[in-house]
């Protein structure tokens, strides 16, 4: 028994010494362990859709009784995938009516857009004070650091306004500055000491505490009748156009740029594509922006095409449907591994997919072929913001004047390796441009042909 | 007692075991593994200052009898809360009289300031040599790749030059090329094999070896007065402005700008502010960048106000005093996993600030609120390089002009939740612009409303 | 013996515990694990040259009986000192005669350069297809996104053609994407649901599937003589110039460009160097982007000379040889943190080297001291892609016109502690201008003055 007991604590001994250099080696081997961790990467980023975003992604940065603003995360916590768009936010302002957005500035030139509600934006560059009555489908741009407070001066429209934003300091970080504000927000002259702030204001500090402590309830809150009406009295020059979609009308300054005062660029019984470029509101130059909005009819779908060099991040604004979208990208890095036999029966192009609804967004980076589709119940309306825009070209996969019809007879021989009229057969069958009518029924999520 | 110590064995080799498996599982959970660095880091970041740098910040790259080159460390390397600035470096050159700074070019544009002695700079540009004898107060740019040496005509002077780089080949690194030398530098022809050496400059080994072997004083020597007379012999176009401060005096050419020979664009008898654009001098357009010498007389202070776009890299050039900071990145870590409850009573703009005294370096990035005081002792000089100058406002928050004094009446009381008179009684009082009268007592550092 | 046991028994416990602590300590302490990986790193980098890259490097994208298509790795996968030429890639076809490249478009501008065959290539732009028909020597720029093939008109000689590329979506990476094809590479088609291609093509599924699935030899395949003919008919405006290198013959168009069509910037019997910049081919400009052809005679050399901002890619197009450079930043993660005294003793300078032939990339980083040498057994023929063009200065470091003559003689003395006339002696012996007579011998590897 003392034997047999002597050898059972051996044997435990060595297993727990094994054990430890097991563990030991593990933890020393650097390369290993950076393989288990790209390989959990890999796997993650298989698994995930980097393009595509909804809900949770979004984070709350102002929530008070009168409305809140969502921002969505940085693209780059996403995916690595998304670096072409670090430096780019997006995220949306939700108000009630009659609210008051207090007076901040931002580390970010923003341009936003307005879906619902007639808001009156006043900003201060320098010493002139500009206010603003913006309409359903104006585009503005609030120049980075520029105080703006803005006040919803509809009685019974919520307002909802998409916001996208380039960071000037911190690439992919945005943040808000509040210059009055007693809790959430604070003031940021609260951060300073009470002896700096007491020289600065010539003021004693019992003024001052009394004059950053009264404010309550938060950044957003409930202007009366009287004060929107002030407040919407405009000064400066300026004002942006006044008109009521889809019928668009009014004249725009250049501070303000209506998107439904253009004609259409694309339109037809499916759907109609309205786009602004820095030809048309030339403060989305610097940006290299072009903006546009689509309305796609129920049943119907838009693409696929791909654009030639913009990346294309899209907010579902209404509606319902689904978008599809081919990326070489995320399986490149399994297909690189891979040897040239095993290379033919993995895909070349993962489908990239999701559901859309009010508030999902999706990213066309340059060269994927993409198309969004509507659900048969309610038209899908979506704005669209194209970075690197510059000599953009959009280029169509299907409809008149697609890309492959226009290949020479031989190209299109060589290439399918069918006679060139059989390609031509399916290549122009479908007529109509851009918009066409949808899918009969709802394609199951997945990959076709795996 | 057999029993016992079996017993005993048994409870020690589970405790082993449990350890050993602990520890397994400790490795080899990478998520638990994340959290923790993450959770270190965050406490990292808001335990430290990344906005400022004083003494032990800088490298030494360059040490002789005659003088030595500081360099701040890469501002990416302190914290990603810089990667705005990544691809700037600033450091300072300080010589006694009569020293000379041996051949080199950069791979990184320079722009240099003359705060003390009087260099003669020469550069060789394609095939032509220039010479420029400077003044304090001048700018100058040595374009990357540019060789470069320079003498202090000074023979009681030091020499004082703060250098402001932008790196051309690899992002945020910055080194210099020796042409000559023998040891501490070597010579970069050094690098190459004798028989590569010997084919190109046509010459025997032995005398190339000679020729590398002589200097072993280093990069920084100690010129005659008849070498600096003849070094100091201007040729080439240009030459820099000649002058003394504060009384501004020479005509600049198009290679240097004296900072001083502008009026000043902020004056009062709290300080001054020299500014150069690239109106002034057109070689800092291509930089994107503004460069400012600020003069707070002792017991005052600047600000606060903020930069719409650009980031400001200020550097003491002599006296003491401190600066203050409203900064919502350094918390804003800690601040996003909150609950909305919680994030009332967290602040949301952390206090930044540090004391000053020359060779401190301290960024503020677009958008944050600052000041800088004084002492009681000594006036405060402050060199400032601000990047991303173009189209930046600079946004005053107190005394003459200052933003909340030009909201409307309305956006008064809805931001302070008091009348409107109360806020213009505060922000109306101090009748001074960007210089003011100082706080009495100097601020405890910590944060004032915790 | 039973206390023996129980002593081997406590020990072996003890020395498991102890064992097991130290594991958990090293797996807890994070910056120790830091420090080690920085200086696994760091040796990492002192051991390799991270600016050479031999066939190992290269990644084949494209395998088929008639040809392959070879990519260089990302230069920052290599090491973070490329980060400056991170987002450019390049490449090389390599076919047989009469193959066919498959229509696609890529995520990146491209620039491609003819050195062996007569490829008619054919890009779509919006509603125009163009056909250019080209010839060795001759640059050419595919736009981003722009739908293109190609065919070897040549009948007996192969396709030789180095490709340059700067992805405009995700930074250094680069896809294709293949509108036709079945397998190998599959179509992007095939990524979206059978439901939406139906009703995007309005053609049924079957007839997809067909279309899809012919084409299974991969996307460089065999034209025939017939089919040839018709593609190298030219439509559209362009074609690009027609002559027989090294006579320079036709009139280049603006869509091309005929490197050999310019008089060469430097010739004589040890070389000759031609050299586009973008006043030669304007699409160069946005690029940034000059492009070079050095023919260096057998035996001979070219420099050293650096660059003042450009990045010099090298690509060896035929011949054998070596170069050399000198580069402070390999070592100077060493230096930093060494002593002023051990600084004197280390090189400041590494030597970085490697064996020249066909398929071999060097990088010459700005301000970086660099000489190639052809072998004894034939010319050595490089083609250059040098970023960030715009300003560039090429500094010759021996010969005429070497920078190093050019220092005052005060300078001289001072950089070098000789005679003046010493330095020029040595510096004024070589008579010939950036191509010179190469070394009789080849150095052997490793650092000469160590």
């Amino acid at each position: 028994m003392a034997l047999k007991s002597k050898l059972l604590l051996v044997a435990l001994l060595l297993s727990v010494l094994f054990l430890s250099v097991y563990v030991a080696s593990a933890t020393q081997d650097p390369d290993l362990k950076k393989e288990e961790e790209k390989e959990f990467q890999g796997r993650q980023q298989e698994d995930q859709n980097p393009y595509f975003f909804e809900d949770e992604h979004f984070e709350t940065r102002v929530q008070t009784e009168e409305g809140r603003f969502q921002l969505l995360q940085k693209f780059t916590e996403r995916s690595d995938l998304l670096r072409a768009i670090e430096n780019y936010r997006i995220g949306f302002l939700d108000t009630k009516p009659h609210a008051f957005v207090a007076p901040s500035h931002f580390d970010a030139d923003t341009v936003l857009f307005v879906f619902q509600g007639r808001p009156a934006v006043t900003i201060v560059r320098g010493e002139k004070r500009e206010s603003h009555n913006l309409e359903r489908g104006d585009l503005f741009r609030i120049p980075a650091g520029t105080p703006v407070y803005m006040v919803n001066r509809d009685e019974n429209e919520k307002l909802f306004i998409v916001e996208f934003m380039k960071p000037v300091s911190v690439p992919g970080e945005y943040e808000a500055f509040y210059a009055a504000g007693g809790e959430n927000p604070e003031s940021f002259f609260k951060a300073f000491s009470p002896q700096v702030l007491q020289a600065a204001l010539k003021t004693e500090m019992n003024k001052l505490e009394r004059l950053f402590g009264q404010q309550r309830q938060g950044s957003i809150t409930r202007a009366s009748e009287e004060q929107i009406k002030k407040l919407s009295q405009q000064h400066g020059q300026g004002g942006g156009s006044e008109g009521f979609w889809p019928f668009h009308g009014g004249q725009s300054s250049s501070d303000a740029f209506n998107l439904f005062s253009k004609h259409p660029s694309q339109a037809n019984k499916f759907g109609s594509l309205f786009e602004a470029d820095f030809n048309d509101f030339k403060q989305l130059q610097d940006l290299d922006l072009l903006v546009s909005f689509a309305n796609i009819t129920q049943g119907a779908m838009v693409g696929p095409y791909f654009n030639s060099r913009a990346t294309k991040i899209s907010f579902v604004l209404d509606g319902e449907g689904y978008f599809e979208m081919a990326s070489p990208h995320v399986s490149s890095t399994g297909r690189q591994e891979q040897q040239p036999q095993q290379q033919k029966s993995s895909p070349w192009y993962q489908k990239i997919s999701g559901n859309l609804r009010r508030g999902a967004v999706f990213c066309a980076p340059a060269g994927h072929p993409m198309t969004a589709i509507a659900s048969r119940n309610s038209n899908l309306q979506i704005i669209c913001f194209e970075v690197n825009a510059h000599d953009n070209i959009r280029v169509p996969l299907a409809g008149k004047k697609n890309v492959v019809s226009q290949f020479d007879r031989e190209a299109k021989e060589l290439a399918f390796n069918v006679p060139a009229r059989e390609v031509d057969r399916i290549f122009n069958n479908q007529d109509d441009e851009f918009f066409f009518e949808g899918p009969n029924e709802q394609p199951e999520h997945g990959r076709a042909y795996a």
